[in-house]
């Protein structure tokens, strides 16, 4: 099915190199193709090049309205940061010398307790949605602070530069080292209730709330049972944290020696649903992953975060071979960079040092890294049904890259093929390549 | 001793911050400093902001003519390469899905071979000189091809675009892959003799050559005996790599079976000397290191290739307990990316994976990778009398670094003190902080 059957409006209509994922094929290339978006933001059909008469007629545009991808240039889908904090960008790039636990106490829950300040949060929350924006990623799952009010501003923020997101205000009624930085267990769940509430009630289209416990080590069993209740009744999407190191491990055991495992802690109080997704998982046991299949939960893979605090190293082919949806996140600030890009060369990165390790491991393809990036983002947070790949009916969240952008990162000797050039850009690229951002058939980037 | 006693003239005084290392101090932070650079390029002076009625009398400029550095502006060491491969450059960010000795036949030969032709050399070269330039490496050391007239082309360009460089003709007389790109071993001599000769005579004041039998693979024993003779009779810089993958080594060990270690087959060729650099050394045993020590020799760590193709991953802190010089490379096209921030990226990464896989190692802080990439590059490659920090009458080899550049990678919430403004810099900063490159005094970047 290349044409959608509604009698839609085509409001602009691309002609050039499309590269994308399917669910089968980690990397499809459609070289002189023409893709329509109508005015909802919908791809509207895709065809080859020389079916232009044919199409404009059939959906009616005029060919001189079609936009020419110059030779460098092709049409790739937004990338997904599955797993990113938005207050913890105004520290990234440092504090990167101490393991999880202390790292949470000594930086961050110092810096996110300031985001109480309204217009400390406005300022933050602004560069980290254009940062992300601008470095490609079309749909964020955003971790905020406590602060409910913080935490609807930052949806306010990303549905006014039409980032598409899920927004996070974090429960947390357990901190031992910030006091001033935690809820009691009934504000908690009465905040997470009045941000769902307001934040539906503005009708963002591409914004929406996720119930967000910080992890086990700052939730009490009551606040976790309640955060389960809240979204098995309003049906929304769940975030959390889960086996990102063993010391943390083997807290939780401690703390819930009831629960069979982390993740039958989380399974226990209704959070793992097909609308959760879970960061890092590096120390997860077979039979967890099990228990993530058999929920629909996915996993967000957040390699940088995961090597700069020396937390451990996901085996995502086991977890891929476990078929539980997997995306990749930036976790800024644990992981340094608020680049999707990044994501991507860590994430090859760590499948690399697996393949040293052992080097009959099944090493990662950038075509599949790729993919993770785009489509298993979008399945990892459940929204493959409008965005991750460039379908018929979904939203057209792309991005425009030019790899031989001026005064860009890369070199090109010669004309490269449509494969050599996006594995460049992935391998070299960075946001003076991304040319153009769409997110539902709008132009986010360049900024207006 | 802050001032030079020559009597030389100012040519240009800077204020402001500046970081650079010194062998006792990984990262000394010398903030409202003034340096002096006199009309040699030579580093005059350094002193306080409020010494500056006194030096401007004892060293003889004028107040006014003082450069004063913006708030989020510091000055440190240009970084050095100590192992490119120029020819890669082509083909960097590509053809990464092969280990090694494949990766050389399938990819690196038959590229390399190209380089005959002077028109493809002249474009590929042209290209990572600047690139090298604008990411601020003021000093690399080069391999370039076999081709005698190309590599004396690629040290025109370094000289041209003001570069300090080694510049090496590739010697092989061992190629099976790819028939034509290899040399018997007389002609391997000769056009080494050839090109020595014919690059001093140019005189270029910061390029010199170095002696490059490519390794052991690819070189006969007659060959590498004759070139460590002629490295030996000119005084000259040597560079080759070892120990890179364990397949590798292996294949040493059955094709020299009368050397006890892949570095006593070197060692016994008079190619380990005290102005020798090589390459890689993952799999290197405490013996070798041993070696490496007593004659002087220092090793590359390439984190980026070593990792990109699998090969092993450096313990660096056990070189540096074993007293053994140690830079930082590119390694391109091995590595990817042809930016020596990237090399201090992936510096880190490996040394925190090695943590991950045992925690009690000492993982190296931001501050001693500063160091290896700057003082311990210069040192690695024999030149820290010339360069790699900033201390009076060394070279001023320098970068002005502004972390909050506009349009550049880099958001700041906050007026923050300068070793954080370095952390951020190199974990997050590109080109575009690198507002002006200089080498031996001469502004270089930006192109004129
Ligand atoms: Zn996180
Ligand atoms: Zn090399």
């Amino acid at each position: 099915e290349r044409e959608r059957e509604t009698n839609t409006t085509i409001a602009h209509v691309y002609r050039g190199t499309f590269v994308h994922s399917t669910p089968h094929t980690a990397l499809q290339i459609l070289e002189d193709a023409l893709l329509g978006v109508d005015t909802e933001g919908k791809i509207a059909f895709i065809g080859k090049g020389e079916e232009l008469n044919k199409l404009s007629q059939s959906c009616g545009f005029s060919p001189s309205e079609v936009i020419q991808l110059a030779q460098h240039e092709f049409f790739m889908p937004g990338m997904v940061d599955t797993h990113i904090h938005a207050p913890q960008y105004s520290y990234a790039g440092t504090a990167l010398d101490l393991p999880l636990l202390q790292w949470l106490n000594t930086y961050t829950f110092p810096v996110e307790s300031r985001f109480k300040d309204l217009e400390f949060a406005r300022s933050v929350y602004t560069q980290v949605v254009k940062r992300t924006l601008r470095n490609g990623t079309t749909t964020a799952c955003y971790f905020a602070t406590i602060h409910t009010d913080a935490s609807l501003l930052l949806g306010k923020i990303t549905n006014d530069f039409g980032q598409r997101a899920l927004v996070g205000k974090v429960c947390m009624d357990i901190n031992n080292a910030v006091k001033h930085y935690k809820e009691t267990s009934e504000e908690s769940q009465e905040e997470t209730c009045r941000f769902i509430a307001e934040l539906l009630k503005k009708k963002y289209p591409l914004v929406k709330p996720v119930v967000t416990p910080r992890f086990a080590l700052s939730c009490s069993a009551d606040l976790l049972e309640q955060l389960g209740a809240i979204a098995k009744n309003n049906n929304l999407h769940i975030q959390s944290h889960i086996s990102e190191t063993i010391e943390e491990v083997n807290v939780v055991k401690k703390l819930f020696p009831d629960s069979e495992s982390y993740t039958d802690v989380y399974l226990k109080h209704n959070l793992l649903t097909d609308k959760t997704v879970m960061a890092h998982g590096c120390h997860l046991t077979d039979e967890e992953l099990a228990l993530f299949r058999e929920t629909g939960a996915s996993l967000s893979h957040c390699p940088n975060s995961n090597i700069s605090l020396c937390s451990g190293m996901l085996n995502v082919r086991n977890v891929l071979n476990h078929k539980v949806k997997l995306g990749l996140g930036t976790d800024v600030a644990g992981g340094y960079s608020a680049s999707m890009l990044d994501a991507v060369r860590r994430t090859l990165d760590t499948s690399k040092v697996l393949t040293i390790q052992e080097p009959d491991y099944c090493t990662l393809s950038f075509e599949e890294v790729f993919r993770l990036a785009t489509l298993g983002g979008s399945q990892a947070l459940s929204m493959d049904d409008h965005t991750g790949n460039f379908e018929v009916g979904k939203d057209f969240d792309a991005l425009r890259v030019n790899v031989a952008a001026p005064e860009g990162p890369i070199d090109l000797v010669q004309v490269d093929e449509p494969k050599i050039l996006l594995e460049k850009f992935l391998n070299l690229g960075d946001d003076r390549n991304i040319v153009e951002v769409y997110v539902a058939g709008r132009k986010v980037v360049p900024f207006e």
